[in-house]
């Protein structure tokens, strides 16, 4: 056995979402796309639902039928990217809702699957995705005939609390959606926590359910035991891994790990100062993260462990994130295919 | 359909194979490991047994396991990790081949499998994987009296030919090795191009069969396009993105395209000008790349495309590594699994 054991706590994820749920008067939905965070959409989606979600989404409509096909037919599963072409079929067959991001895509809508349930975005700012003011000036009476579930739009800079642009775009989407009486929705993690005026009646965490900034309050949801493969002594002087970039300045135990950046442990936090844990002691990498192997000094170590801690309570996903200079969301969803997955709860 | 095509030529991987193989007069075996540098090792492993070859390597004995169903009992798999604990049923039914790397290994590779055929890992230097000076010359008389298939080590510096620890791995495997009558084996792409003292009598060639530096001549085998979900026009001083890192300094057309980091485009990529590829023009990505999507000034096409090309025989995956800060391996492992995948020949 020479993969490493990555350990996903489902009932630390439903925790999350009580407790983000706690924080609003609304609905709470789940954001359970690019496969659940990449810790599996079917099995993160029946634990939400059993924690009472009865609304998820997914990117594409092809993860709204691999979603449908885990949790069955008792939940809504919309789609942000909408109404995308030869997508008819998937969702009519696996009730999937859209969120019609533009009039190419409401006419496609309304063509392909008159009577089928759909949503709208609206762009309020950040110009990825939704109808701008002027499209929807132009459509809203036509779309709100055909009786929308939701009117939703996206925050581009809920992490950050301060920013002038959150006010921005919620004066924006009041603006477009005050006085219609469809549920509209707004918030994602960070917009949660923003506060009850960017609550609406639907809030849609991501993030947040699977323990990563900006919800501090979350509850880890990962865990990451690498197996050493073997351990060395290496001389002052001598260099470790891929072009020498580690030297070793004492006489230094060495040990080799299972697991590298095709596990998506990113390259770029072999130069973070990462360290893996044993004994309760922080052991550094050092040398380069390679494909399928990482190098950790062990030397303060009473014993060779068997295996290394690389996320935990302690270090979460945003600590590797911050290392490896990005975000929690790319630590997730970049976790790999080779690891033994074990599940809790 | 708002997923992206990633399409890969196995023509192309079959003739780095063979060109490779030209480059040495002795075996060239194949790396298709972290399942085919993310292509799938199955399909890759056949299209190079197709080609000649009669060797593969990969990194754990549970991805030995995956290869054998794919590519059948005609093949050598070996296993660099070598022989872990919970190996031996593995290596036994799927009939692979441990490297082993330490005295621990052999001696529970000796104790669980008795005359199951092995090789033997030196260290020459890397400090990585592998048996050192001492250990071996402990055991050698051991092990050769068992009858390895193959010894080798593995170079830290072969991606840079004038690195001075090529020439002292290649001594150090030297010292360790001469005089031994068991096939060796010293080099993957880049020892290949160190030239023929480095090749032995077996190469094994990773990085170079899917078209990534070190070896310059290589074809690129992976082409990724990426379809537009939505176009819609900004003026000057609008942003885009999350966090707003990107104004418009003109009237700009924006295409809104569904690939982001959870499929493996490194977050990284986005301050990196990168560009997108429609009507033979380069259209830089603008923003940040998010989860699922990623945005493009696309103001200087004449019509809007149905997709835009990121990998293709211009823009290969050095090119986006460079991007990214990081190395073309680390691209292809990343490569996600919501791709529509199609592969030639």
């Amino acid at each position: 056995m020479s993969t490493a054991k990555l350990t996903i706590d489902l009932d630390a994820l439903a925790t999350n979402w009580r407790s983000l749920d706690a924080k609003t008067n609304c609905e709470t939905a789940a954001v359970v796309k690019a496969n659940g965070y990449g810790l599996d959409a079917g099995r993160a989606g029946k634990a939400l639902a059993n924690a009472g979600a009865r609304n998820f989404f997914v990117a594409a409509a092809e993860e709204g039928v691999a979603l449908r096909r885990a949790v069955g037919p008792g939940v809504g599963i919309s789609v942000f990217s909408g109404h995308m072409e030869e997508d008819a079929r998937l969702l009519r067959d696996f009730n999937l809702t859209p969120m019609l991001n533009s009039v190419d895509q409401m006419l496609r809508h309304f063509e392909a699957l008159p009577g089928h349930a759909f949503g709208i975005q609206l762009d309020s700012g950040m110009n990825r995705l939704g109808m701008e003011r002027g499209e929807w000036a132009a459509v809203a009476e036509i779309a709100l005939g055909q009786g929308p579930v939701l009117i939703m739009s996206h925050l581009a800079c809920a992490d950050e609390p301060d920013h002038e642009m959150n006010a921005r775009q919620l004066r924006e989407f009041r603006e477009l959606t005050d006085g219609i009486e469809v549920p509209r929705s707004l918030a994602a993690t960070g917009g949660i926590l923003l506060g009850a005026d960017y609550h609406f009646d639907l809030c849609r965490p991501g993030i947040g359910l699977y323990g990563g900034a900006p919800y501090a309050e979350a509850m880890p949801v990962v865990s990451l035991d690498l197996p050493v493969i073997q351990v060395r002594e290496v001389m002052p002087g001598e260099t470790v891994g891929y072009s020498n970039t580690w030297t070793a300045a004492r006489p230094s135990r060495i040990a080799t790990v299972a697991a590298g950046y095709a596990d998506g442990l990113i390259r770029a936090m072999g130069s973070g100062g990462i360290a893996a844990f044993a004994e309760g002691k922080a052991c550094p990498i050092v040398g380069r993260v390679s494909m399928d192997l990482i190098t950790i000094d062990i030397t303060d170590l009473q014993a060779v462990p068997e295996s290394l801690s690389l996320l935990n309570a302690a270090q979460t996903v945003d600590v590797l994130a911050d290392a490896a200079g990005t975000i929690g969301y790319e630590i997730l969803t970049s976790l790999g295919h080779r690891y033994a997955r074990a599940y809790r709860g």
